[in-house]
């Protein structure tokens, strides 16, 4: 019953990423066929830097659906169910997650608030919590067993299970759907752990795709300025001020 | 910290749903406006059994989408963590859900599996540790807070939340939604707790809209079989043999 | 074969409107329920500006979903093929069309662009192209049916129909999509036909619920800035300035 | 202004589809991260044939999520506006679809529905048709752009153009999207035009991943019966009969 680090691995992502999306872009504005034009964009006889700036002009001009063609395709674990009951809140994605109905929890890792775990009072209190929760799940799932539940105890005595037990979840979204949630998730305001998964899958997408990802992140990035509103903003950005 | 009973109520329904999805089937097929149609549809100038037979002809037919016009909205309190996460994942529906980070869980209800609820032995473990688990919150709070930790006490806190804790929210889906969440969640498959709620769901949808709702249910009782093959069905309906 | 004039009519609203959205915001923030509240809340003891200034708040610190609570439906008709095939594009939204397979076509009505109805000369030229399509399709049809295609005549004939072709169709959308949908299609940039509609919908949207429509409009009236470009702007909002 | 043939390319498929898939149900029921896993998933040390089997049995078990995870990316040519009008009404994919506003169609390309190509006189009127519209189109862009329209005269001509004009398409769809799409649209039911876009879809996603395509089609093929009831049956297969 070790703490959990998140992990989070690139599964998948759409091949040919870039010309994909500018094949996209350039299929709404232009006469021939993108299909046709396909075999010279792979092989490159169009620069990466061509195809890069006719991208960056377009969706600056805020048409942006094309590069949902693109999709990445992320494994995570080391995440709290905290953390998934968020993540899965964003619809436009799709998710297969470990389920504790199916799986034995008996020995389930945790995770631990930063501002917890650097607090050694707080620490012992949660350890101590975690442990007396383990040791009832295993009891509840013996004595509902020895009831004649069978496979379903797991699923009574999960009801136990903290907020913090780890789970692990394979996360597919488009890169619409992403730039979105980095909007959203990379934001201060964002809980501590979502934010590190979402900075964790954007330096992923960096790497695999600059060209989209490189400027991508929180909304005050973007605008140029904080809209979470006195109340909400972290001071990084000034709230915007209406000319 | 009493244990929470589930209770769901019908908040809004789109008004003259009947003749709504009456009227948008009738647009697919029909020269004239249904527009022009709708004062003497609403006065009932053709009855509700007239509209109701007609619906069930499309229906039948596989042109599903127009029921997708009438929605429901529903507030729900007394489920758990647990059972939200499940309902949640139902992606085609809007979620307005009671935030553990903003909201003060001290004192939180609880949702008891019913085989532990019947079970004496298993019953009193599974209150110790909800008793624990309580105490650990305020304990966790207050010292975060005397750590200067603020607001955010509360959302490092709930870490130690179970899932059994009880939340609260607000779910619209429209009619082809429901129908689905219906056919998958209240089947025997689905966890008692998120079948209790698709059952009290359809409970105030076959109340509200009998025509489109008296049939609704688990996928067995539309296809006449039990999809869910050997080693899940309940036996209630006979396995489909392929012919 | 009349030139079409476009009419939306309003024929369903989620009722209690602005106090769903109210409860859905309340809910996420609140310790009890608010299905304890709502019959309170439809008798009016929070008036209706206290409702709306919450939700105001709140949607400005960039929590939108619970509008999505609320939608609306409409019956359009007098909009062109061209028209809907942009419309239907908004994929968070229910539609249902007036089918050119199974309805008669034979004298279409049809829409014309306002810069051809000014112009004599190309308003001529446009009417008998419309003349023309119309006895081709006639012709077609009829022959087909000679041939003993039956049904099937009306499908193949409504080949030559124009993009001009009168359409009617039922349309449903959540606040949130509404909201989207006016800001790219209210905008200068949007073509014609499509900005009428979308403001003819907001229009209705503003007066069955202005607290959330009242601002509504193109994106460059929440920004208070032109986001779309040198190269596209309309002149009427500066460009944005990146500071 | 010759008449067009469709054609279809497969622009890209998420690599490893049938590991990723395996990888994200076994997520869902497995102890360990299927990310520690995934390099010798992708190595082939499961064969392809064990990874199947268990695709195929949990999909037969009703969990059809998973195969969400995988998309599939067309360039589409050769279609009329007729046909992408019935493909974008599925909305749960991406489009980028040439714009008739913003691309030149003097000189259009058109489909010509099978029934009107083997009919000499139906052929000979329908060809006259598309020649006039051709012409109208023609002068009304001259006229426009002679009234100072600019290259707004295309968007206006474009209201001439028939259903027949070809268009030209970029579609994602993930496997789920793809299944219910070719469920719908292989069947009889389907116009011959988007059932023939369905077919050469399915024929490319049949090559590029059979374990999950091998079996897609039309619903009757999975379900072994028909359920578009005795009006709409091709009777291929036999009507479902309530046992």
């Amino acid at each position: 019953m070790p703490c959990a680090q998140r992990r989070v691995r690139l599964l998948a992502v759409t091949p040919d990423a870039l010309s994909l999306i500018y094949a996209a872009f350039r299929q709404c504005y232009h006469t021939g066929f993108v299909g046709e034009m396909w075999p010279r964009l792979v092989a490159g006889e169009i620069s990466r830097d061509t195809q890069a700036a006719f991208v960056r002009q377009v969706l600056e001009s805020g048409h942006d659906s094309p590069v949902e063609h693109v999709s990445f395709t992320f494994a995570v674990e080391g995440v709290s169910r905290a953390c998934t009951h968020q993540l899965v809140r964003h619809r436009i994605a799709s998710y297969s997650q470990q389920s504790q109905r199916y799986v034995d929890e008996t020995d389930f890792d945790y995770l631990v608030p930063p501002a917890i775990a650097r607090n050694p009072a707080a620490l012992e209190r949660f350890e101590a919590c975690m442990t007396e929760i383990a040791s009832a799940y295993q009891e509840l799932k013996a004595l509902l067993e020895a009831a004649g539940r069978g496979a379903k105890a797991k699923e009574d005595a999960r009801f136990v299970l903290p907020q913090a037990a780890e789970s692990k979840i394979v996360v597919t979204m488009n890169c619409r759907s992403l730039l979105h949630f980095f909007s959203l998730r990379c934001c201060s305001r964002a809980q501590w752990e979502v934010r590190g998964l979402a900075n964790d899958m954007l330096a992923l997408c960096r790497d695999a795709l600059p060209e989209l990802f490189a400027a991508a992140g929180a909304r005050c990035e973007q605008l140029g300025y904080c809209p979470e509103g006195e109340r909400f903003t972290c001071g990084r950005y000034p709230l915007r001020t209406i000319a």
